[in-house]
């Protein structure tokens, strides 16, 4: 444990110089009280004599003397260069008593309905990063140096202004950058106004669920799609419609029969999460004129399209739109990492004001001087270079996955997506894809089963399996395992 | 303009090497029309030729000749050693035909019913910072250089875990010494794992009023108050019942009497934004009883209190509550500085995991390196000390403040809170407190209006001076140009 100055204030003392009971005593008391009720817990560093003494007006020989008398007790123990701390041996009835105590009055717990969908639905709290969970990127390869250098520059003597609240658009250069990449490798069109900075896509799709639609309002989902989707539409109370995905991605036709007036779709044309489907032209202009005709919108989230490994890249569905009805998302989670919680929309010129406000409610800006270190990293060509070398390396990992799994699990059929991170493994019908799921996260491998994306009950059975994170080494042992345990249930 | 290589992918293109028309023009053909219709706009700047050729799948000399036509045609400009940029000198008239196409568009843009409650509640995008805006911090005194170490510690080899997600409640060790702060310095009782880490006070205030209260729902308010909270509130599509402060904080008879269920109480007992009132123990007591008699909650948000210049300092009112009704906001926002984006809330252990999975919903976590370079920063002492330093400099501009405005201002009232960073100078009652605000405000002094942060007509007029961001210089010129600009108004 760090040595550490003491805090400047102590709060809840109240001591008085009139009453009886010496002032040593008084805080003897407080600071037992403390103790026995577990707000002081074991190993808690108390604050220097000094620092008592200061803070309460008292002199450092009352303090001492409290102090003393408390390590006598046993509450205390005291390091020579550490300083004081809760004894590690306290009498555990007593916390013990106080801490059930605590939990007991607990189970009146009462939360808003609407918070019942934020509990309920299925968003990961993946801090860890197993063989094969998808959506995680290889961060060995990052230039931390680079990343470095633009922090120590931005931090060596940063303007006030660079240390307040900041726009809650983001940092206008970084939206430069952005709208300047977006134009050319997507596609999009927009201004640098447009460009819209958020912690992520998954903050993206919470203020466009609260912005564009009301409670019970119908909105589209590709089925099987984006579990993080999903989770935001829920809580934001949406009534979701999923819409089958087929060879040409999702059916605008079978969305129109089934919720003709839904408020908007929700679509990653480029890349259907987690099916691999490229959106059909047909099908792009089909929705386009389906959202201008019924004064809808389109969420696109274009999550992963930097990383294509054959053909040409294609462009977004934004750069199509000729009535200002798409909503695009993207991050610099999978391009860059996903500790950085940074990403971006870019909406119709018309609701830049409305989406900032939005923002501006939720949490005021992401943080300003990320933003400007990002901003440097992409214009002094890092960021694309970066991108160039992470294709390379997910383009090696997907075929050598590709070839070990043709090896060894001939039978089975393999999703064909030439791009991502991820590749889908289809399980034949009788071997439930939760169930081996399971199996394989107890032997340590985190493929995410199929049905996990699914609304309903129409998907096929498989397992989504990323190899972003997962070096060559790990792919080899990992596949092999997780082989062997998928024949134990085939025979 | 940096140099900067060249994207890596250059969508939209659709090249054919079957058509009549040749590879070049077709290539030329797309770039002036990206250029006419505002996609590529003037200063924009082209990949390299070697990176069209390469993504393309052409040969240079291809690209070259499409590349050379337009220069020569004026729709690009090359620069030696900078590279190629769509020319500054455009045809005016075909650009702005097409972007007066897309503005006529917008005009059908359709947002959500909630949408509205985004745009018409009132939270700043304070990206500026004029003299006596309340609520900012002095950045100068930021011991930048330790700050800088600790982010070269962290950034030197980062772990992979620690740049992927992390987890939603916040890094672990940086709960466990907010933790230990507030249990000490502030009174509240708490485990690390009670602490959850967000993005600064507002996202906490957003997430507890979709998580405490469903739309429609009755919440008390103290008024005048925070209009972040208000904003929050507002958007949440909560029904706000204010509640008038006096010298002893909210009152909470007249609160039962005008509201008896609402869900929750939003107070800041410790030290009223913006009246400085502290709420006195017997009506702290009261509220507890009401909420834990009626199972609602109380969001206590202790915003400023380690900035106290007289007597003791006050224990949260969390620290009293014994039926675990209290969710507890902190931010660092104004004792470290606003653009790092990091606040705190304590919640009952009952309601830890419902609190992360919202948050997980909300944007998934804040970043991660940030937390861990801040609990460094509280473990080894220096925030304990920087809050020391920066008491010392507020209270210093504090009395500053007061003895000037008590010799020019000698007629008006002024709020008596002894802690804090900003101070109520009422105003007689024939001064409109907005009026003389913008007055202000067109000469560069950006004090807030008391009626900004009332909810009805039933407050005083007075202006909320903030001083923390304002040094003794600055402090002497804006009282004396305030004084004369309100003199103005009164003879």
């Amino acid at each position: 444990m760090a040595k550490q100055e003491s805090f400047l204030t102590i709060a809840g003392i109240s001591l008085n110089k009139d009453l009886e009971l010496p002032l040593y005593k008084q805080l003897y008391n407080y600071l037992k009280e403390g103790i026995l009720c577990g707000r002081f817990s074991s190993g808690f560093r108390l604050p220097s004599t000094r620092a008592f003494a200061n803070e309460l007006k008292l002199s450092r020989s009352t303090v001492l003397l409290s102090i003393e008398q408390l390590i006598a007790e046993g509450y205390l123990e005291s390091y020579v260069g550490k300083g004081t701390f809760v004894s590690q041996h306290l009498p555990d009835l007593k916390v013990k008593t106080f801490q059930q105590k605590q939990v007991s009055l607990n189970t009146a717990i009462k939360l808003s309905n609407r918070a019942d969908a934020f509990i309920s639905s299925r968003v990961y709290d993946n801090s860890s990063t197993p063989a094969f969970r998808p959506g995680i990127p290889e961060t060995n390869e990052f230039p931390f140096k680079i990343w470095r250098r633009l922090l120590n520059k931005h931090w060596r003597k940063p303007e006030a202004k660079n240390l307040f609240y900041g726009s809650g658009a983001g940092y206008l250069p970084l939206r430069q950058e952005i709208s300047n990449y977006l134009k050319l490798a997507r596609g999009v069109k927009c201004s640098a106004e447009q460009v819209i900075i958020v912690n992520g896509s998954q903050q993206a799709l919470q203020i466009a669920s609260y912005l564009l639609a009301d409670a019970n309002d119908q909105v589209w989902i590709e089925n099987p799609g984006y579990t993080g989707a999903q989770a935001a539409f829920k809580s934001a109370m949406l009534k979701m419609v999923p819409i089958a995905i087929d060879s040409e991605g999702l059916s605008v036709k079978t969305a129109i029969s089934k919720a003709p007036k839904a408020k908007f779709a929700y679509v990653s044309p480029s890349h259907q999460y987690p099916m691999g489907v490229i959106m059909s032209l047909a099908r792009r202009l089909e929705l386009l004129e389906w959202a201008r005709a019924n004064n809808s919108w389109i969420l696109e989230d274009d999550y992963d399209s930097e990383f294509r490994f054959k053909g040409q890249p294609l462009a977004a569905l934004q750069g199509l739109d000729q009535a200002n009805s798409v909503v695009y998302i993207g991050s610099f989670s999978k391009v860059l990492f996903p500790a950085l919680r940074l990403g971006y929309v870019v909406v119709p010129q018309a609701m830049t004001d409305a989406f900032v406000k939005a923002r501006l409610h939720f949490d005021r800006g992401s943080p300003w001087i990320n933003q400007m270190v990002l901003a440097d990293f992409i214009a002094e060509g890092h960021f694309a270079r970066h991108i160039r070398k992470m294709r390379v390396i997910y383009a090696q990992r997907r075929e050598l996955l590709i070839s070990l799994l043709a090896d060894l699990l001939a039978e089975f059929e393999l999703g064909s997506s030439p791009a991502g991170m991820h590749l889908v493994l289809y399980l034949p019908a009788n071997l439930n894809d939760v169930v081996v799921a399971k199996k394989l996260k107890e032997n340590g491998i985190e493929a995410f089963p199929l049905s996990n994306y699914s609304l309903d009950d129409s998907h096929k059975m498989g397992l989504v399996l990323g190899y972003g994170a997962v070096d060559e080494h790990l792919i080899i042992s990992g596949v092999k395992k997780m082989v062997s345990l998928i024949k134990e249930y085939e025979i």
